[in-house]
């Protein structure tokens, strides 16, 4: 049976409508890596999806830092969540913000409404975390989300324009200055791009300044670089990020900041501009559910991605903590959300079939980070590969992986062309104060 | 002799200042068009250039448009103006934003210093006038810049977002229904993206309404759409936008905008998305010089460019009112921008050598505006073209004109796509509230 619209006369899908609800409700909250396979994984299932986000785009986290260093455009890594399940007719999405969830009455309440579900997949990811420091977070941001993205790079070119009118060399000095905190694989490749935006594209756009001798310093507490990686694969990344002429500082935990630098390990660092790419904080999802948390608040789940007493509930990527099957934690990466999205949807189809699922196991195909132009190290399952080899192997896996075929090829010609010439095609400040002498209204605008 | 920067040790171009100081001073204010131009054809001529522009980039204004209706990036018509002056050694560029003009002093204001000048042009462009009724502005901005056009996006994509959880028909009628007015260029473009953005893009995206049942209205006071195109051409456009689903209403003024519609003719038209493609307003550039001004604020000035007493003082583009030789005031679009920049800098050029130059005298190649995919007209001094033949032209030209070959073939390519799949390539939600629940502050964002 076509129903009419009474507004427009047009078709509406009632007939459609009428049978989804006769179908299981399958709620999910967060469209990242983990959400997005979830829905995927039940796109032919006899159920009723709807997918909630707070965004209307997914986004390819994983190379955000290069938003935020000029070398992508927002929508080279971002893609409307409804048209990534357009052709799933058993799926609809919600644009709105989800403020708890109701597991007695199976309920996920939004500002303005709830929605019922029979099973419920949570998959809202993280924020990051200042460790207790919570008044950082104004003098060194985070790097999370699109917003995050075009604030910081407002603040990195921000920063060239200011130095360039600034008469005072000591001032001067410290806008070209950049501290980035945390030696995992974000601040790694983000110490390695502001590096090569400094020194290439930007090297001979100055008059009274030299960006080539920008200071870009790497901080880490941990007494190597990407401690998830071969030992010879972080030196490796170290040699190459100081071959771009980073400073890098091991061993030494970050003690202050405020808005004119950094003191690490005793010494102080003189800059305006500091990059967060340390900790991470979980999404509210084990406080949504009165589930126990670990300290990151992450949700703990088990064998089966369940916080435990929750039948019909999976808490899955970066706001679970789940473990291998030898007990270790997974890594907070794509692939295990990708994984355990995928896990979830088999599992919800299998009991529908009245099958059981055996318990989650991650599958681990390796590890990548790159260290700018020409230089990456990969980890696959104990094959090493560094340097161009490295950087050819994380081009081509970052452009298979990025969603959306137009994208991968968008993605593709940036890189070649930023190969071939060193420019960085995104080098805009926006926002409604973003200029050299209004600098406290642009940061006010960029928090 | 070479300096060296204390704070770094690398030389810095201390002589190539020591000898641009002796130079005669151009300051230029304003990278658009006009500014731009001027200071391209000074990039030869033995004078200190310093071009000041409140942006970090130039903006290809006629595709703004795209932006907004989702079909353009933004990094994709913006170029850093530091990138576009690179090879020219006698230009400085400031980012900053210029407050007076101090014309017997010959200084130019800016916040925090002050800029000498021997000659200045000032290409400060225009923004949108609302004929007396400001207080419309909150519900029907304009588009003039990027985060204008962002603003917009936003807007158009979230009444989407909102009608799809809207359970009043009435309501969902007026979240779906988009008026536009303004019937010259801009207006008809936008009308004629924002109808494809619905009927083709968006048309499978969502469950409970039918894009492509969306309204969209297009309000003109003058009696055709078009007035600076021959009676034909506006004809076509105006069959072309009928086809596309465009409501036209013509000969009939606004009289009133709120939150939830407009009243035009008499008639009120419920709608909670309009835009404003109607008025300009120019800059303040002939408030700074006290120099006589039209209406819409634009400095009058003489045959040379200059307003009236003042010797060394050029006011060019969208900021000025200029008249041809056949005395009708020169109309504000990129062509004339262009040629009163080039005519600006060889007279500058010619006057340090001692050669007179004739008054400025534009040369019409034509005008073209675009009614969506597949249609536009043009009028090349008499030629006409339309249809399919005039949308490849305008393609062509459009390609051709935007500055920066990467953004040329990043453009061209995006097109080529769209063209094939009737896919939009930006069609993100940005800012800190959006979602479709909480639509008080997104729009408080967006404005």
């Amino acid at each position: 049976m076509t129903d009419f619209d009474p507004t427009c006369g047009c078709p509406i899908e009632a007939a459609r409508r009428e049978d989804l609800s006769s179908l299981p409700k399958v709620v999910i909250i967060g469209a990242g890596f983990a959400g997005l396979s979830a829905a995927h994984g039940l796109a032919r299932a006899r159920v009723h999806v709807t997918l909630i986000d707070r965004r209307n785009h997914h986004l390819f986290q994983p190379l955000l830092y290069q938003v935020a260093t000029a070398g992508l455009a927002p929508t080279q890594i971002a893609t409307p969540i409804r048209a990534l399940v357009r052709h799933q007719r058993n799926t609809d999405v919600i644009l709105g913000e989800v403020v708890g969830v109701d597991a007695q009455r199976q309920l996920v309440m939004m500002e303005d409404r709830s929605i019922a579900y029979d099973h419920l997949i949570i998959a809202t990811g993280a924020r990051h975390s200042y460790f207790g420091h919570g008044e950082w977070e104004a003098h060194a941001p985070g790097l999370k989300t699109l917003e995050d993205a075009t604030a910081q790079r407002n603040r990195i070119l921000l920063a060239f324009e200011r130095a360039e009118l600034e008469p005072d060399p000591i001032e001067r000095a410290r806008l070209t200055t950049f501290v980035v905190i945390g030696g995992g694989p974000t601040g790694v490749e983000t110490a390695g791009a502001i590096a090569e935006l400094a020194k290439k594209a930007l090297a001979r756009d100055y008059r009274m300044i030299n960006p080539g001798c920008a200071r870009i310093v790497l901080v880490e507490a941990a007494p190597r670089l990407l401690g998830a990686f071969a030992e010879t694969l972080s030196d490796h990344a170290r040699c190459a990020l100081e071959r771009l002429g980073v400073e890098i500082h091991l061993g030494q935990a970050v003690t202050a900041i405020d808005d004119a630098g950094v003191t690490v390990g005793g010494e102080r660092i003189e800059a305006r501009c500091v990059i967060w790419a340390a900790g991470v904080q979980s999404s509210p999802a084990a406080k949504w559910l009165n589930a126990p948390a670990d300290r990151a608040g992450r949700c703990v789940v088990d064998g089966l991605l369940r916080p435990s007493g929750l039948e019909n509930v999976y808490v899955i990527g970066d706001c679970a903590t789940a473990r291998s099957a030898q007990g270790s934690p997974l890594p907070g990466v794509a692939p295990v959300a990708k994984q355990q999205g995928a896990y979830v949807a088999r599992r919800i189809v299998n009991a529908l079939r009245g099958e059981e699922t055996p318990a989650f196991s991650y599958v681990d195909y390796g590890s990548m980070a790159t260290v700018g132009r020409k230089a990456a190290i990969a980890d696959f399952r104990g094959t090493h590969m560094k340097g161009f080899t490295g950087w050819l192997v994380w081009s081509a896996a970052h452009i298979y992986f990025l969603i959306g075929f137009r994208n991968r090829i968008a993605v593709a010609l940036d890189w070649l062309w930023s190969y071939l010439t060193y420019e960085r095609g995104a080098r805009l400040i926006t926002g409604h104060h973003a200029t050299a002498d209004a600098p406290a209204a642009a940061e006010r605008e960029a928090a």
